[in-house]
């Protein structure tokens, strides 16, 4: 949809500068230099040529419908030149200038909305304003003017960068060509008043020369591009890797300042991005510390690790790294086992990892002898190559050839060489090296990890982003609960009546030894403090003055009753609790945990995205601190954690329907019982 | 002590080689070239000279004594080199020979006790066998073999590296020297049969040259060396950053087929390098990330920090690290904010993180006003200056002189630029520069962290090493109950009486509404699984039958009692616990914690070597997840936090005492009430 940003038939400058350092200059002489094969409309009313160029007064005068329109003039002149470009028909905008709704003013912001209204009346789609531009290098289409491009030459290669933030283009853009890798697209979209980064990203993913995509955001303005991104990334094969800024308190704040934050829980975002196969980094140096690895082609069966070294501090040092990255170490088979011992000199480790010590010096075919062996046991699904000491007396060109003849036969090799002399031939190699083992091993935790998470996202629901509306009104205990059991709940059994006369007859139809009696309302929440809740009554008599004493303590705070709830007293062999809101970007959010009364206290809960799966549930409810305790202790009898998440399916399946009116509930205390759940306190808001 | 090995005045080499590439000539080659200026005694008894030097037949034939013996011929060969040395009377001998203990097989063991036994009866200190060899480049005094000498020049500089691992002192001399840094000893110290790394480090920190030591250790061999570490680091300003190997159960595995893992349970370890103010990295990377920070000598009043960039994004970007980090951003004074609303065009950000915007590229002047305002903020203790995109177009020589100039002026200033030309000038200048912001902010963090750890390691008493005997049997629960009592730790009244019929009488005099019966033995830690504990009795009736029934069951399962214990049943408003052993290595460890009968499922505890002071037990306790809920919450009352640290404190005194018979003990639940800690079950192991 939009491709023509990325390979435009013709492009309008308007602001055309002679000065090719300027902003509207640098665009004309990068889609020179980098070999644009389009037309180039040069807009400028004062001279007759820009950089060689012959212009054309206005943007009216253009003499082809430009596919996109690139704005380098300011203010009011930038809403005019995309009022003409919608007119003129032309398909797209791109606007450089600053001074819009990032400034925060009023007229900033007047500005932006009169440019989207011009845009949207002609169906032209616009990218910025504030927009660094896009870089597109495989057309030579460079409609930005990132000073990044002079200071280190571009390449077309594999790698797409879309971005909020120009500087976030330009510095990875930075460190991967400086790194020998080629950059397809390097893209600072700016303001996202009408494009966002997420939408460009989705589009730039199908591409089929990209193999990795790397996303900067500080905002999400449309989750539903976000989650065509992640599909469009699995079905193309592309990943993706995002930072997101803003994670902290100050962060957010300072994005909010900048580009404006994203209102959301953080662990929500993080959910999101892990149900839809994005990996996640939360600095730069993530962003693209495992970006070789990503464009190797490998296909790992599986995640177990192999490590060779010439140092047993390496092979320590490694196997702690593996233990952080959460890559396990491979059991070697026995006969993987007796083929090293028969490779290697007496004293080496023969178990993994693998010291071939010293006898390196002597032997340059021990890596040629003992990586073939690793990488024929069945349990040996990526191996780290670490040679902390080497140079002269070592056959280094030789070690490359082997590490390489080893990579190419399909199992995945990193390598720790911290001596750039050599790395070198590895590197030429094409192989991934690093400075030490625990980066190393961290990038092929990501690599592997992130491989897993794309399979898994597909056979994931979609998350329901769609629904976003969360004003809503508390509804009365009784209603609630009926509310959670028609969203597939078990609620404890309960009668409502409408006076304390009326009580003994409940409690005897219960048929409980124990009730509780609480005043039923939708006008407090906070009920036990109001004196609405009396636990533990054991005879139809003390249900009945309990009610009494109830209806009297609403009298006196003027809560309004709908009646008098009782239900028989139940305890858990623990307390759960299950609640959902609709976050305001992505929508209904389960919270699932530890209930009882220390919850804000001592928190211990996960969130999900609704529509969730069995598996889902049963994975987050095993990350619980409470977790362990849910089987039984000590002779205790395990809960019904089944049951537990039966219930938060059906209400996640039940929620993420659009027509829900439930915008929000709270369960909490969940009784787990041996044999199911039970519900015996609930509040539900809907719309 | 130990100085013999940086300076010697005399070094002779054993298996001294003419070929400068073999291990007993690189010696020779690397003290030549490398400037050392004593005496170079070269033992060969088949060559005339080696390498143009003068040899002598045997050691013994050396015409001086030599300080330091140097030996490089195997085996046998290299125990009559040691005797030899030790009988001529030099003062030490480095034995870079392998095929000691470190290849685990008897004849290896045996050699190197044998090597032991002749240096001590000498007084003869050695370091390996199995060592890469010392070599301090002060001196000159290159006793070692490492390849990295000849591929990295060395410089003499203000970093020491001491590690067990030969490569792991290869390594960051590499990364360091390849930064520009000077390393004054780089040492891999090997099997660590007598000269321990840990206590080379102890002699080397007391140099005025050194401002930074990095260790590399995978076993602990002599916790005292580590305390006077610690000790001497504080004492003379140069902090020790350690990296420990086998953090891992695979890690730890592969050390012990290597050097030998050390048998101490991690957080022990942490903990101990807490408590002596050395700063522990879990990987290269981390190890050698803040040295240049060390080396600037700078004393910061505080931690606050300030963020100025060119990039909303690199603000945002940092204030998240920040927060990673643990460094809190400075809250701006109005002075500053006014000053800065002065300097920076309008629409910048003026709070911290301050975002000068792209008005750099036509003020190059804007850093140069703007640090100094940040510095002159007493809540800005620290800066960082994110450069993410510069280059052509920018006065970059200008923002390098400003930064430099505001450095000088003390305040801690780390850079953040990814571009090496942008970076060359701060380099140059001396400054600390990351290729991006987060590694930045997490250097300084680190840095600023370990000052204060030092600071504080200095008000901390001694840890007690010195105990680390660790057999113990179990005393009967009276017992222990009377040696907490003893250690100074309150517990529940109780009476230990003969028989059934004299419970009744004990249930009278202690006058409690409820009582636990226990069988008291030393035989059985499990009582409640074998019906020794008959829980709320609340009769002296009830309290003799509960009694009958104990006696019966302690018959049928053949556990002789030593008498019944009769104790008033008493809730905590919450349960904690308390205990201790004694780690192999560290000696005296307390353990606190949530208690109760989930200790072992979902344990939340933290240790603390003895003594302990009541800061750290407060800071301990506040580190639990229980620790929001001993302040009372939702109208509870709060539990008496201070009566829990005071017998913390009190039973760690005496536990530190080394002639203390009590080697372990455990008391779960210890019972929290409004006022005091009460323990009521306790098992303690004495000597």
């Amino acid at each position: 949809m939009l491709d023509f940003f990325h390979t435009p038939a013709a492009v309008a400058v308007v602001g055309a500068s002679d000065d090719p350092e300027k902003i509207g200059g640098r665009p004309l002489r990068y889609m020179r230099e980098f070999g644009y094969a389009g037309t180039v409309i040069a807009v400028n009313p004062r001279r007759e040529t820009v950089q060689g160029l012959p212009t054309v007064p206005t943007l009216a005068d253009s003499p082809v419908v430009p596919d996109v329109v690139l704005v380098a003039v300011p203010g009011q002149a930038a809403v005019d030149a995309v009022a003409v470009a919608a007119e003129l028909g032309a398909k797209g905008a791109v606007v450089m200038s600053s001074g819009f709704g990032e400034t925060g003013t009023a007229e900033g912001l007047r500005m932006q909305e009169e440019m989207l209204a011009h845009a949207r009346r002609a169906g032209m789609r616009v990218v910025g304003p504030n927009s660094q531009g896009l870089a597109s290098f495989h057309s030579g289409a460079v409609l930005g003017f990132s000073t990044l491009f002079t200071e280190e030459p571009p390449a077309d290669g594999p790698v797409g960068i879309i971005s909020q933030s120009g500087a976030l283009a330009s510095v990875p853009y930075g460190i991967l060509r400086r790194r020998g890798i080629g950059i397809r697209y390097a893209h600072g979209t700016g303001n996202d008043l009408d494009v966002t980064a997420a939408e460009l990203a989705a589009a730039a993913v199908k591409d089929e020369g990209l193999e990795l995509l790397l996303l900067y955001l500080e905002s999400v303005g449309d989750p539903e591009s976000l989650v065509e991104l992640g599909e469009r990334s699995r079905a193309h094969g592309v990943p993706v890797v995002a930072l997101v800024g803003g994670r902290s308190q100050s962060g957010s704040r300072a994005a909010a300042s900048h580009t404006g934050a994203l209102a959301t829980e953080r662990r929500v975002l993080d959910a999101f991005l892990e149900r839809v196969g994005i990996w996640q980094v939360h600095s730069v140096r993530e962003l693209v510390a495992a970006s070789e690895l990503y464009l190797q082609g490998w296909a790992p069966r599986g995640d177990g690790l192999a490590v060779v070294s010439n140092s047993g501090a390496v092979c320590v040092l490694s196997a702690d790294a593996a233990e952080d990255a959460g890559v396990p170490l491979a059991e070697l088979e026995p006969e993987t086992r007796a083929a090293l011992t028969e490779a290697l000199p007496a004293f080496a480790a023969t178990a993994n990892p693998v010291d071939v010590t010293a006898a390196l010096l002597t032997d340059s075919g021990l890596f040629g002898k003992v990586l073939p062996v690793l990488g024929a046991d069945p349990n040996v699904d990526a191996c780290l190559l670490g040679i902390p000491v080497a140079g002269r007396g070592y056959d280094v060109e030789r070690f490359a050839r082997d590490a390489a003849a080893f990579a190419a036969s399909g199992t995945p090799l990193v390598c720790a060489i911290p001596q750039p002399d050599v790395a070198r031939p590895f590197v030429e190699a094409g192989l991934p090296v690093f400075e030490e083992e625990a980066s190393a091993v961290a990038a092929l935790g990501q690599f592997l990890a992130h491989r897993r998470r794309m399979a898994r996202a597909d056979t994931l629901p979609r998350p329901a982003v769609g629904r976003r509306d969360s004003e809503g009104r508390p509804l009365n205990e009784a209603d609630s609960l009926a509310t959670l059991a028609e969203l597939g709940i078990p609620v404890v059994a309960h009668e409502l009546v409408a006076s304390p006369d009326d009580v003994p007859a409940a409690f005897e139809r219960l048929g409980a030894e124990s009730v509780v009696v609480k005043g039923c309302t939708s006008a407090a929440t906070h009920k036990s403090e109001l004196g609405l809740v009396r636990l533990r009554c054991r005879s139809a008599e003390e249900a009945h003055a309990a009610a009494a004493t109830i209806v009297r303590s609403a009298e006196r705070h003027g809560v309004p009753l709908d009646g008098l709830l009782v239900a028989p007293m139940v305890q858990g062999l623990h307390e759960g609790l299950v609640g959902m809101t609709l976050d305001p970007v992505f929508g209904p959010v389960l919270l699932l945990g530890a209930g009882g009364v220390y919850v804000e206290a001592t928190p211990d809960t996960q969130v999900l995205l609704a529509p969730c799966t069995p598996t889902e549930v049963h994975e987050a409810i095993a990350r619980l601190r409470l977790a362990p305790l849910l089987a039984g202790v000590r002779g205790e009898p395990a809960v019904d954690v089944d049951a537990w998440a039966k219930a938060i399916v059906r209400a996640s399946e039940a929620l993420a329907d659009p027509a829900s009116p439930v915008v929000g509930f709270d369960a909490n205390p969940l009784m787990m019982l041996e044999d199911g759940v039970l519900a015996v306190d609930a509040v539900v808001l809907v719309r």
